[in-house]
């Protein structure tokens, strides 16, 4: 049974000052007029597949049951990368197989391979922009209830290739700092609630130890705190300022458990 | 009765970049499904709760009755301010009690503190993420139709404290800038309408003397302009230029009616 | 007949950081509930009407047919210039007559003049934001399925003025960068197609040559490449790159085929 309004979640490099995104729209509006969307982020940093699997990673299962991702960051169009569609039982991805999808959960899943189609007389077809011309189309097509098998063909195994966060749940003492939002907070590749008991601080690559806290607040204005953030990680702050500039963060700081 | 499509417009110091609205939107989907969104804006400087309290006092008036409107700019959260649900006999407010209400008109209204709330098998918690667990579900409720009695208790008084603009109506001969816009346009704390006559211009602290005018082609390409905003209040631009650059204005900057 | 969800997209320079955008839908959800939205972008240069005009013309066609668009980058708001509805045929366009609407394909078309209107009791007025005031409420009249000749006074002949793209199809061995996307990539103003048979590669006053090939990827990492890109014009980008960068190209560089 298909939802009333099927739910297309989108994320992609394309920024919001080209008109790129309300391409990707635009058809799917033609093809799946009830189909309604959710931006996750345009801003991933270009190319960076990487940064992409990692927001992914941390949003998609706050989606309702049956929501259909599109994902287009996708350094490689117009070469032998394949675009897909990967189903996990609960939700489905539609994306480049450069491995965007490499930080979902495992589990059952079935993977297949978009084949060229031309879906209406409105079509445009390029070697640069699949977002509008392959990804977008087979994502409405999904929401329209469109049978896989007539525009896709099963692939036999899906290798996550390409993207690799080899200290994520590895290094249970330890970790380093995987991405900054935009409140300069660095969230770590460290999944605490594998942790038992919970650390009292962390000690930073520079020699700085921070206390650990329940949120920001736990420590007076200014001052840096480690502590459970909303996705599962580690993650670092300053309370009421910016982590990345006031404790020199970068991306892959290291830091030890105390 | 509740309208087919009940709307929730969102406010946030959150960015585009990462998936913090995403999530909440999730959240929205997964708990009202015909509620529609729109976005007000999510650039509010981190943690400016006057800035988004000016924000919100600009547009709210432009929505459907009934709109519930979903604001999370919450330096606090995590500590013990408290969670709010504000009606004023048109509106639903879902907010932090930070202040960020503080510019709505007067008049009847009812406030409500939210009880912690686990809403369905995918419910997140967190310390530092109550957009998502606690915010978002809230408005999702109310645009659902459930009573407001069954996840919140009754406040006996709203005290907006936290945020003052005490200049706003209250120095008729005179006001200060509180908000550029993108354009560099800067809206002041003068609400025009309560003064009569109509200035012949305004003396800013620099000295420098501005005409007053219908709108910004009152004066030649590159003149300075102060003119009645679409908000109500006095503004200060430059005909086809940028009127914070140009004349050198900041935020406070003060300026006599002539 | 009238769709169940009629379409509006938005096109303006108001950016992401105000509420203006946000008031224009509002307005829409006030006068037309069951109009849904898209966002083309409103990251246009304040007031750069030559390249909203641009980057409306590249997406258009993508939309449903019956899709209104709504089109607010107004340098000249609150002068005499007119606030109009075209008609092309298939789709709606509301926005100034000031040159955005000139990279429309051709075609019968019909052209009104907006009538001053306080469409609810919840209209407000201004001189500086005929968005929320004038556009906005137009196209959500259109997309009620309000009989245009009710709210406007048809022109009798549409002037596009004030935007021009002179070497469009004129210059079938050259041209100029028009438009750099976020990725930096340049967009030029030759439309490839009239071009047979393909060329080589092109010259930049550089005097660099760059050949030509099907995508980004058919060069090594960080090498430049002339190709056909997905609107159909010659583009000009640097593999995994920044074209506008690496080649220090500017808006109106010129190239020559070879």
């Amino acid at each position: 049974m298909l939802p009333e309004q099927p739910l297309i979640a989108i994320l992609s490099d394309f920024g919001e000052k080209d008109w790129y995104v309300a391409s990707m729209k635009a058809v799917i509006a033609r093809i799946c007029p009830q189909a309604r969307t959710i931006d996750i982020t345009h801003q991933i940093e270009p190319g960076n597949v990487r940064s992409a699997a990692f927001v992914l990673s941390q949003c998609y299962t706050d989606f309702p049951k049956g929501t259909i991702f599109l994902c287009v960051v996708d350094p490689g169009v117009g070469t032998e990368r394949k675009p897909i569609v990967h189903w996990d039982g609960d939700y489905s991805f539609v994306a480049p197989d450069n491995g965007i999808l490499s930080l979902l959960n495992p589990g059952m899943c079935r993977t297949y391979e978009i084949e060229p189609l031309r879906f209406d007389s409105q079509t445009r077809g390029s070697n640069t922009f699949h977002g509008r011309d392959v990804f977008a189309p087979a994502a409405a097509m999904i929401a329209k209830g469109q049978n896989l098998e007539s525009f896709c063909t099963r692939l036999p195994k899906f290798n996550h290739e390409g993207v690799e966060f080899p200290e994520v749940l590895r290094l249970p003492m330890g970790g380093a700092v995987l991405y900054f939002d935009q409140f300069g907070n660095g969230i770590t590749s460290l999944r605490l609630s594998r942790i038992s008991p919970k650390p009292k601080g962390v000690v930073l690559e520079s020699g700085d130890h921070i206390p650990f806290g329940t949120s920001f607040s736990s420590v007076p204005k200014g001052k840096p705190v480690a502590y459970l953030g909303s996705g599962g990680f580690l993650e670092i702050a300053v309370n009421l300022g910016n982590a990345r500039v006031a404790l020199n963060l970068e991306a892959e700081s290291h830091f030890q458990l105390v």
